[in-house]
């Protein structure tokens, strides 16, 4: 079982530094058990560690504050946002002081003409959403969670949108930083594009608080387009569902969102939102541009889908379908739970080429329904990535033993096909030693260049860096 | 004067090496002179620094052979594609091995389903997309010269469809890489995306050769749109241009291109290219989609144009038209040179918020006037990018110097704008002292990462990195 080993304390840093922020941040340095035990708390099924105090910095000058402290005794620094990580990344293994981002929630400037913002770590991105409507702007990126833009940059997270608008990876403009030295960069300029140099604000997304925290985020924005549509469509097999998925993308069909329900996932959100969608699986689709765009593209693909034996087809432009629909897609993490309420969804997150992903579903429904798994899977098919939600009870050993060979088969299965233990999560504690199996000696870059950048090892230790 | 400055050589090293390497590689080494001054000599206004030797591997093993031999004697290597740089990127200011990629120039594998291919170093990007066009799919990114797809990634190229698909940044989906110790790593999967640690593809990408020596690289394709159409229109101002340009952008038609061309570039691109195009400022524009979509997109723009001023707006789905003013717009670096025969044009690079365009240009313009210099502006405008080129006699130190201080000014001005010294041709050797200017305390940790990845400091030195 990859589980999330503790590491050795430095109990002398700690006890130093503890002192120390205590007399700095008075009422924001917080210590008591129940706080501590939220913080290391997320939706991951990797156990618990907790920090040994959570701070509540209200600025980046006082994030450069905490992080010297550190520095000066050594002592771990964990970056937290709203707590939505699958992969244990705000766990303290080896303690230390978590900072929570919560109160650095300003939207600091809107640069309309510029088709960019600059936000605080703690904004989240429903938040940035409702504050740009005004202005006809929006914020692409929608991972499901109400997530913090400065844990959706640490992780390089994604979702629904990413077919047509990339990830956060292609979407942070620049970042300010503060080293694991408590220095603050900024990692570049709002120029829309550069060569100045190594591209610091790409390694920075997805490094997710091993290289320094992330105190300030440009990101880049999109009009709200004139229209939009939505569409679904259900098909007999899920390979019938992949091969429609497949030519829509051939034929730059430009969709926004293009996601895969298997029967399990129908059938839960059916349950869980009310709703009478055929029992089989489905594809959920939604379409921006003009009004006339939108038309055609709904159209072409219900065309393609028919080809492959689509039925049901039907699209829409009304807002307020088109949002009872995506709430549900939304909800379907929560309606899958609703499975089996006293297990624990253990969250896979392979990405393949796309030209193996029906093959790879397949293998996956197969595999989870011979161990006797309730497993729903939900997939953001226009890139290749998919999850399967193995409902496990977690006092029952041998389930969760099978349940993790599971996880590991899959991932060895994706990697075989030239794709990713992950496409969106992240590594954090528990896909460590996927990380080896996948890039192998450019692991060993990884290690050189987190040895310099953070050489005491003090930012989120025991995450995506291998033990040795 | 920024020059390219001679670096300490390591003779004994040199010595050693050249000896190793000519018995290893016997025809494909070569030290003639005329060989090795042709692989110093780029397209850059900068001094010629000769390597050594020039080495032409045929495959990978034989790049990591050469690595590890200079690795063992402590020598400079330095990639070499087509020589196209603008910024000394392929100079030797301490001596060394120039590895001309030309040879590697196999199309590995094309996955048309997945949209993406796997090509060596040497490939160019006409020769990728005349491969590629009968399977349905292009390549996007297009710097104008017939550049390799090694250089392009290693300097982070982008060019004029960059406002529609990105640059290469956005376009490499993986690497292999010869590491500074002569190790064959794979950066990525084959994923579309992936959260698995940290992006050392998006690190290598723009790294200009000195972190390692990249050998293969995955692409994103495109498939061929089903339609193109191609627009032009004439303004009285550069200002009225780019207000122009902004609208259109944040109205969210999707152009593929969207590129201007000042007074003095129209005259030059008229003379060389026998066009009768008004001289006056231009706008040239490209539009991909479906055949409804691009009349849309160019009526749509018609509308604003007009709105800015713009005249003698006319658009067209003509292939033989299109292909003739984009090879126009192609041609205006050398259309640009003859405006003054016996001179080397400097070109500059910046790029700044789209807000801040019309007064840059603006002022770069009133200046260059200002100077006396003969100076044609072009620019992908849609990113906020724009080149000047001064044409200055090199055996004027006057003018050069002139010239120099021109280029610090503009350079200064656009970081002033929130903007970069390049938005596309890199640092090279010119532009590190603007690096420190651009982006301050972040390039201390650009010197970090380069220690720990290459700590002898044999790939490239001289480039990126400041001298102490």
């Amino acid at each position: 079982m990859v589980q999330a080993t503790d590491l050795p304390r430095n109990e002398i840093g700690i006890t130093a530094a503890l002192g120390v922020l205590k007399q700095q941040f008075g009422e924001k340095f917080q210590t008591g058990n129940s706080i501590r035990e939220q913080h290391g708390h997320t939706t991951t099924w990797l156990k618990n560690q907790i920090p040994d105090a959570v701070i509540f910095p209200q600025n980046t000058g006082e994030v450069a504050e905490i992080v010297k402290v550190c520095a000066t005794h050594k002592v771990p620094v964990i970056g937290y946002g709203t707590g939505t990580s699958l992969e244990g990344h705000v766990n303290a293994p080896a303690g230390g002081i978590c900072v929570d981002m919560t109160e650095m929630n300003e939207i600091l400037a809107v640069h309309s003409e510029d088709l960019d913002c600059v936000v605080q770590p703690g904004v989240t991105r429903e938040q940035l959403n409702v504050y740009l409507r005004d202005q006809g702007l929006f914020f692409p990126i929608d991972p499901g969670a109400n997530a913090s833009l400065g844990g959706m940059a640490a992780t390089r997270a994604s979702g629904t949108n990413a077919v047509r608008y990339g990830t956060m990876k292609d979407n942070v403009l620049a970042l300010e930083v503060v080293t694991p030295q408590g220095e603050v960069i900024r990692t570049a300029s709002r120029a829309k594009k550069s060569s100045a140099g190594y591209d610091l604000t790409g390694l920075m997304v997805g490094s997710e608080g091993t290289l320094g925290l992330i105190t300030e985020i440009t990101l880049k924005l999109q009009g709200i387009p004139e229209a939009m549509s939505s569409a679904r469509v259900s098909f007999d097999s899920i390979g019938a569902a992949c091969e429609a998925v497949m030519m829509t993308i051939q034929c730059g069909i430009p969709v926004a969102r293009i996601e895969l329900l298997d029967t399990l996932s129908v059938q839960a959100v059916n349950a869980y939102s009310n709703l009478t969608l055929p029992e089989a699986p489905l594809l959920l689709l939604e379409f921006h541009g003009s009004e006339n765009s939108v038309a055609e593209q709904a159209e072409l693909f219900g065309g393609i889908a028919e080809e492959f034996g689509g039925t049901g087809f039907e699209w829409t432009t009304s807002a307020e379908d088109r949002n009872k629909l995506w709430q549900a897609r939304h909800d379907a993490y929560w309606a899958s739970c609703a499975l089996r309420p006293d297990a624990k969804g253990i969250s896979t997150d392979v990405c393949v080429p796309i030209s193996r992903l029906a093959e790879c579903v397949n293998a996956a429904q197969e595999r989870l329904d011979a161990l006797g798994f309730i497993a729903p899977i939900v997939g953001h098919v226009g890139d290749g990535n998919f999850h399967t939600l193995p409902l496990i009870d977690m006092d029952n050993p041998e389930e969760v033993a099978k349940a993790d060979e599971f996880v590991g088969w899959l991932n060895d299965l994706a990697i075989s096909m030239g794709g990713t233990c992950t496409g969106e999560h992240g590594i954090g504690q528990g896909k460590r030693p996927y990380l080896v199996k996948e890039l192998g000696g450019a692991v060993d870059m990884m290690v050189a260049i987190k040895s310099a950048v953070d050489p005491d090892n003090i930012m989120n230790p025991g995450k995506i860096i291998p033990e040795d």
